[in-house]
């Protein structure tokens, strides 16, 4: 008996023109029986939303053999929330999100639609890997970067377990790539700059811009540092935010008399 | 010399016209040079959203002596970000947000605009505390949760360092709480339901429900036991999504041998 063809779910967060999923959906489709459920329009900057009390909609569906194409006027997030439990036949075993125009490495992780869809399938614990590259330039060439994806795709597959990847790739030509890296994520921030614009019934408008600061650019094991070095840079995410570190100092603050200053003021209050 | 007030941030991703935000500027007034920076519509589900590519605007403002009211059109993250950079005076010594009408233990802290605009303040390095009611009830009180907010805003003003929390308050009257316990994030997740709705122009609709799971129900010391014995739960978060025990037995993959192959490949690809 032929062996059950896995079920890949694919999205990402730049749109159904995006070079990134065309050339991910390319090198994916021989690998599976994939289902591409994708945001109608861009979703950059979406994070982990969700669309909460009102419809999402099917703009779009296309079925051929072993692939099944939807687009859907929702979030990244939204669109496997809805392929895990309404679309597809049985949960996924993979979930690939990408390949996205412009890093996420370091704290884009946490802004990214890209991540957002990967995470959402750690929480339902189904393998996801998010692929970026580390260009935006409008012309970025995905084709090599897509070799690449398509390979960690079948490392994935083959070493099945609650992963959730982090994976971004230099945007340079495939033989300028100086190997694989699994890291951390780099600290850092953006300086933001908000360019005022034309006032709209003279309510002030402001575009976001800005710059991102890398803390510890000298720092090997970093994501940053290694797709700066020419590295495919491997992050392992998940979905808990806790500081677990920061546990047992908060727990010297001394919550009993919290408590009592507490109770005392509740009761003087309702008096 | 009187000793200078401390500038506090507050947002919410109810919107302005929400209980929680109302209860909460009413316990943190009287505690500085207030900024409370509001996005004008209700972003629930909003995570870690940020406005890219197109303007966001001041839809309303109100001076008044250490008070300064800004509704924004945009998103909580956008709030915190043109607040930080372009509203205030300076740096703010402390960002609030909430208080959140419905519980973000759990898993919902990623999907929370509330917690997104508090971890934007850890990325920031800035103390940030987001503070959610647990009860999704239209005629909760906020203001036994309001008394709680304005005494670990002090504790925390009091304190300083770099924390980041997730307050989530009983929905009790004040004199029902037990207690204040400093917690780690709750395994859980969602079983979603899409509740199909009227077609548009023949695109098939849903609507998103859900019902949450805890993954770990007994478990003393997660924030949904807590909250479920009637404790304030207090989650100390961070922005960094590094899964750092998976880093170790991912390095075991053979990233040498994946890397000469896609070598390989690349090479007989270019051809």
């Amino acid at each position: 008996m032929e062996k059950e063809k896995p079920i890949i779910l694919v999205t990402n967060d730049d749109g159904p023109q995006a070079g990134g999923i065309k050339a991910l959906l390319e090198v994916v489709r021989p690998l599976g029986e994939v289902y591409a459920v994708i945001p109608a329009e861009g979703q950059s900057g979406m994070s982990h939303a969700i669309t909460v009390r009102k419809p999402i909609f099917i703009e779009r569906e296309i079925h051929r053999k072993d692939f099944h194409y939807y687009e859907v006027s929702g979030t990244p997030v939204d669109c496997v929330k809805l392929a895990i439990h309404t679309l597809l036949p049985r949960r996924p075993d993979l979930i690939l999100s990408g390949i996205n125009h412009g890093s996420n490495a370091s704290v884009n992780v946490i802004y990214s639609g890209t991540m957002g869809a990967a995470l959402e399938g750690a929480i339902n614990r189904i393998p996801s890997v998010g692929f970026s590259i580390n260009s935006f330039s409008p012309d970025a060439d995905f084709t090599d970067a897509a070799v690449i994806a398509g390979m960690i795709t079948r490392q994935v597959l083959e070493n099945p377990g609650m992963i959730c990847l982090n994976v971004n790739i230099p945007a340079v030509p495939g033989d300028q790539i100086k190997g694989i890296q699994i890291c951390r994520q780099t600290a850092g921030y953006w300086s933001e700059d908000f360019e005022p614009v034309e006032p709209q019934n003279g309510k002030p408008g402001y575009l976001l811009t800005g710059v991102f600061h890398n803390a510890e650019p000298e720092t090997p094991g970093t994501d940053e540092w290694a797709l700066r070095q020419g590295y495919v840079a491997i992050v392992p995410v998940h979905p808990d935010f806790t500081s677990h570190e920061e546990i047992e100092p908060l727990a010297r603050w001394n919550l009993e008399e919290m408590f009592f200053e507490l109770k005392t003021v509740l009761t003087r209050y309702k008096r």
